[in-house]
Formats: structure tokens, C-alpha cells, sequence
């Protein structure tokens, strides 16, 4: 298997380190916008750099994608950039002739008239609206293969398989107790992501309503994460499980809550309120006479970058799947849940534990495929697939799942 | 007087048009970076435009500057820019030969070690630094001649003369009840320059322990505003008038407290702890490459224009002295206010009340120093003069003040 790597920020260069450690792939091209970010992450894998390549490549320009696939004879894109690139690098593979994976899907546009009650165009609905060309073809995208979406779409078939008879809702539920030394603010994954999936109206499934959306930060709880974590308060987010997991599992409700907590809800709002968590373009007057930026890239450019926060970084992130439901004829309730410990990934991969967490995922996936122990054709979520050998290699890789009966 | 007239914002625009109606004037020639928005104020003049001369200038541009000033053979320069342009046409006005107003004074640096303890630079030591030269040339630098600095250092001033025999605190202390429909957030005056006082260290001053600071947003008091406006919770903040009073008034203490309310004290704390209220420049990716900015001009950029909210905005605002002390062996203290209401000024002038407010104290000095009641040389404040003829003339303006005895 060759596969092309497309960004080498957080999430790219921990993929690149977790993959480098594990034989079942010929070559990885790792590919950014920044080419020096690029080298980096290859020079940074010493002895086992051989199997990897540098090179330059811009996200949005679909042609140059394809190009750089055919170039390298690639059989796989692996999806590392952040949301705006889904369309253009799914395009490309598509294109390619290559097989497809992503860790988020393609950008939602809210309701025109009624943003907060009913959905507009939902996550990953572009993308789903080309699945005939990919079955055509016989190529396979798998979507939403990080953590979440991902492991815990994996984690949602597992309970609809081996531990459900009925299942009543499916609740994904994501918090840590991660804190960062001599910053006080200072997010530990993508700020243009994390304004993006909090921001956007959020979304429900109910069975017999569908999807439809809510004000942001609706139906607060507190939720008990495991691994002494203890309580976080969890708001509603939007977020690609609640598209994906109905469509493979019946469940009559599917919902996605964060644990953001109060402060970073309020500088979220503050954000909001003001208007620099905005995309599109505005003209600033510099030294130099007056550019255009997107508010939102400005925000990220003054956050420290994430994935080096790592060193200042402590505590435990989790990712997890509630499930309520019926089993043999008795009411039962789960959590499966993953938890890293920042002070792990950092010993043994030298990433941080929330871009480490997602990065796992799409390697994990990229081996079942490349053994043959997953395949597929068409656009497909995690949950298309069989869960046990995910979970199998997830412990295999050193980093086991859990389960807590409530 | 010919009158040389930078900056073509809300301020600015205000002042041509409050200017119109005074015949104390031969020529204001309006100087904006933004050639469009001087040529936009001189053309709502209407009919009387005839004495007003649009003109592009960079006002960071000293060389400039001078130049513009003596083409035009101007007397005098009013500065109506934010205080970053402050020293270069301070220093443009001394090359000249031409007075010099502001109503914002030379940027404060804090203390590198104790920044919330200990002045570093303060507000206006640079301007103050020069004031051998202006004395030797016998020029006049009135500064900080708007309304905070401005009219509160003339009620100071006032106090002083006809009010109290001995003065124990003035505390200058502004409030109002403006609301903006249908914004979350919008701000009522520049952004750049309420990140800038609100976000430095406070200054306070106590004749036994001179200047120190404090934390932002320190000592919050609730002060009951005249007119209908009612409590506000202010608090403290950096501002001019506490290192001018103490240069020409005895006072045990000398504070300025802004009622800021909570809801905006909270989004500048999260612009601050985000860091978007940064000014060095910042690398931001675009589509065309990499550029620079400074992020807080990102954050004014995306705000809505304040000087173009006055059709949306309602309510009163007041600024205004606050003075406790002694008179015939009795205690005494007082408040010296001036409140503007934002029906009244969009009627009359097309201006919302904040700017307005602003931009009516320069044109009144200017019109007292064309008469030749206020004169003077050196750098000096507004309570250098006699305060009333000033007070006189705001209320033959037609904008009263008040005294309440409290």
C-alpha cells in the first residue's frame, strides 16, 4: 500500500509516527502547503524516514492533488487537513483513482430561515451525494475515521452487534481534564475545527423526526468520564456521528456532547458575538496597505499550535459511546470509551494526547484495509465495518478501549 | 485660523460638521488616510463645504505632515487619529511651526517587571519629554482636550477654582445607557482604543505614593449617573486625565472608572487571554500567500463602523468629575457632568452621542485659542485655562452641563 498523507500539522505528523512503527504499508508521501512542516515531520522519524516522503502540495487545488497521486502511485489519500479541504481531496482521490479516508467530512451550511430548529445542508452531505461515482468506480471512502467521528462510530456498531438487542439512543460523549501550563487560553486541538463544530447549530437524530438542529451549547448534563476524569459538563456540539450512525444502526436517537466547560462556552460566545470566529474574508488596513484575511485564521494564527503544546500539557483526554438500550429483555447501559494519558503519548510518540487520539484511528483503518481485513466499496462511515478487529488492533497498538456497564 | 484636521472617522467627521456652524475658522483642510472617507465628511457639509479642503495623508508619515501643514499654511493641527498616531504628528506640528490638540495622548508602556504594581511609561510622558521645545519655540501642544481628557480636566479645574478650598479625591467616572438594536456586540466608540485603556494596567494616583497601577478592571464601584441613566458598575481604568489633573490641581487622589459593564468586561478579558487584542503583526495563510497583521485590527475591522451606529443606537451617555473635598471648614462633593443623549445629536448633527461628545471639546478650545481667551505655551492640559469661557461656550453650543452636590 502507498498512501498519500495530505497535512503534516498536529494530527498529520502523529500519524506519521504512530505508521512508521507498524510494516503494513510500502510508502507515505507526506504532503503540506508548508513544505519545511512537511520535512519536518520526516526528519523527525530518524531511522525510519525511509519509507516516507516530503513534498509540497495545496489542499484546494484538486488537479494538483490528482497529479501528485499519479506521480507517486498512491493507492490511498489519507485526509489530515482541516474541513475546507474535505471536497477537493475527496475529488482528487476520486479522480485518481485512489481509495479515500477522512477524520472530519464535508462543511454543513445551517438552515437559511430556521438555523437553530431545522438542518440545511448537513456534515458530509457532499459527500454522500457522490457515493454512486464511488461504487461506480469500485473505490472506497471511508469517512469520519479519527477518534470522533471514528472510534466512536466503531464503538456504536460494536454495542449494535455483541451487547443490544434494541438500542434507544447512542450518545457520544467526549472530556478530559487536560490542563496547559502558562496559558490561559490555550485549546488543545484546532481552534478553526473546534469553532467550527461548536459554532454550527447543532445536530439530532430522533428516529421519528430526523435530524434538526438546536441553539448552540443546548441540553447541558453532566456526564462521569472514567479513568478519573470524574464529572464534565457536556453541551450539545455538532458533530459527524449523529450523520453517520443512523444510516448503518438503528438507534431511535443519536446525539454528540462535548465537554467544553463554562470558560471556553464563554470565549466561544465572545468570539461569536464579536465576529472573528468568521471565515470568510475582511479587509484589513497593515503598513503595507490593506489585505484580506478570514477573522477565524487570525484567531488560530495567535493560539499557540496545538500539537506543541504537548510538553506544558497534563491529564487525560476520553472519547466515548454511551448506549442505551434493551438486551435480553433487561434495560442496559454502556460507555465504551478510549482514554489517553497525555504523559504516555508524549514518552512514546512525542505528541500530545488529543491530536495522538485521532491520529491512531486512520492508521489502525488503513492496515485492516491493507490486509484485506476491511474492505468496501462506495462512501462509508466506520460503522459499515466490522468493530472486533478495530478494537483488537486498537489494543495491539498499545492503547486499549474500555467498557463501563452503568 | 487655518486648521490641518487628521483623521476623517466618526471622531473626526463630527468635528467638521460641530466646526460648520463656528465662523471662528478661515480654513480646515481634512486629512484621512482613506482619501474617500475626508472627501465624504467635506461633502456632507453641504452648503458648508466651502471652507473645509479634503487631503490624504499617512499620519505615521511626520515628513508628511509637515509638508501638508505648511502647503495649506495651517495654524494648527487637530488630531483626531488613535493614539499610535499621536508622536508623529505631535512631532509634525513642532516642525512646522503649528499648535498642536489631541484628545488621546502618547502611548503608556507598562512596567517590564511589576506591570500591575509600578508605572512604566506613561500616558503622555513622551509628549510631555518635548516640552522644552515647544516652550522654546513658544508653541502651544494643548493635549488630551476632548472630553475624557477634555471637559472632565475643565470640571477638574473648575472644582478647583470656584468649588473647593482643599480637594481630597477626583474621580472621574463615565456611564451611560446606550443600546445598539441588533448587534450582540458593538462596541460604542473606536475598539482599538477601548482595548488599549481598558486592558493596560489602571492608573492611580495618590500624592502621598504618586502614579502606580493595579490590575485591569480593579476597585469596581457602583456610581449613580444624572439624567435617567442610573447605577453603572465602573471600574477602574487607564486614562489621561489622572496624570493630568495631579500636573496643576492639588488632589490627595485622582482615579478614572469607566462603567464598562460586565458583559464587556468579560469579552475583553477573552480577547485578552485569546491574545487577539495583540497589536505587533501577526503571519496569517490566504489564498495569495502569507501576510501581516495585527490582530486587534482584525477585531476593529470585523466590528460595525461605531460612528455608523448612531441610527440604531438609543440612550445617554455622560462623562463627568466627580470631586470630594472641603469648602468653608464643611465637607463637600460633587459631580461635574455632561450628558449627551444620542436622539438629540443624530437629530441635530447626523452623529451618535459618543463621538459627538468627543468631537465638541477641540473645536471649542480651538474656537477660545482663535479668540484669543485661551493662550498659552509649552505642552499643557485643559486644566491649564481658566475653565469658564469653556464652559460657557459648550453650553452656548447648546449642550448644557450639570452639577450635582451629593
Amino acid at each position: 500500500m502507498r498512501i498519500l498523507l495530505v497535512g503534516a500539522g498536529g494530527v498529520g505528523t502523529a500519524i506519521t509516527r504512530i505508521a512508521a512503527r507498524r510494516p503494513f504499508f510500502d510508502h507515505m508521501v507526506v504532503a503540506d502547503y508548508d513544505l519545511p512542516r512537511a520535512k519536518a515531520a520526516v526528519a523527525a522519524l530518524g531511522d525510519a524516514a525511509a519509507r516516507f516522503t516530503p513534498a509540497r502540495i495545496d489542499a484546494a487545488d484538486t488537479r494538483a492533488v490528482t497529479d501528485l497521486l499519479a506521480e507517486h502511485r498512491c493507492d490511498v489519500l489519507l485526509n489530515a487537513t482541516d474541513p475546507r479541504f474535505v471536497l477537493p481531496l475527496f475529488d482528487a482521490a476520486l479522480a485518481a483513482g485512489a481509495d479515500y479516508l477522512d477524520m472530519a467530512m464535508s462543511m454543513s451550511r445551517p438552515h437559511p430561515e430556521r438555523p437553530y430548529e431545522e438542518v440545511g445542508v448537513k456534515l458530509g452531505d457532499e459527500q454522500f451525494a457522490r457515493a454512486g461515482a464511488w461504487t461506480e468506480r469500485g473505490g472506497l471512502a471511508l469517512v469520519g475515521m479519527g477518534v470522533e467521528p471514528g472510534l466512536a462510530d466503531v464503538f456504536a456498531r460494536y454495542a449494535a452487534d455483541e451487547l443490544f438487542d434494541e438500542i434507544e439512543e447512542i450518545g457520544i460523549r467526549d472530556g478530559g481534564n487536560l490542563t496547559v501550563e502558562g496559558y490561559e487560553f490555550a485549546p488543545s486541538f484546532s481552534i478553526w475545527t473546534t469553532i467550527e463544530e461548536c459554532l454550527n447549530p447543532p445536530l439530532i437524530y430522533e428516529k421519528d423526526r430526523g435530524w434538526y438542529t438546536t441553539e448552540p451549547f443546548s441540553e447541558p448534563e453532566v456526564f462521569d468520564f472514567p479513568d478519573g476524569i470524574g464529572p464534565v459538563e457536556c453541551v450539545n456540539v455538532e458533530h459527524e456521528e449523529v450523520v453517520l450512525v443512523p444510516r448503518w444502526i438503528p438507534a431511535r436517537r443519536v446525539t454528540f456532547k462535548y465537554g467544553l466547560g463554562e470558560e471556553f462556552i464563554g470565549a466561544l460566545k465572545t468570539l461569536h458575538a464579536i465576529g472573528v470566529d468568521r471565515t470568510d474574508p475582511v479587509e484589513v488596513r497593515t503598513g503595507d496597505g490593506t489585505v484580506e484575511v478570514s477573522p477565524r485564521d487570525v484567531v488560530a494564527a495567535v493560539l499557540p499550535d496545538p500539537a506543541g503544546l504537548g510538553e506544558r500539557m497534563h491529564g487525560k483526554t476520553c472519547a466515548g459511546t454511551w448506549v442505551k438500550g434493551v438486551k435480553d429483555g433487561r434495560p442496559r447501559e454502556v460507555y465504551l470509551y478510549h482514554v489517553v494519558d497525555n504523559q504516555w503519548t508524549m514518552r512514546e510518540y512525542g505528541s500530545q494526547a488529543v491530536v495522538w487520539q485521532t491520529a491512531v484511528n486512520p492508521v489502525i483503518a488503513l492496515e485492516l484495509l491493507a490486509e484485506g481485513v476491511w474492505k468496501g466499496t462506495g462512501v462509508l462511515g466506520p460503522e459499515a465495518f466490522e468493530p472486533r478487529p478495530f478494537l483488537d488492533l486498537l489494543v495491539a497498538y498499545g492503547s486499549p478501549w474500555g467498557m463501563r456497564e452503568q
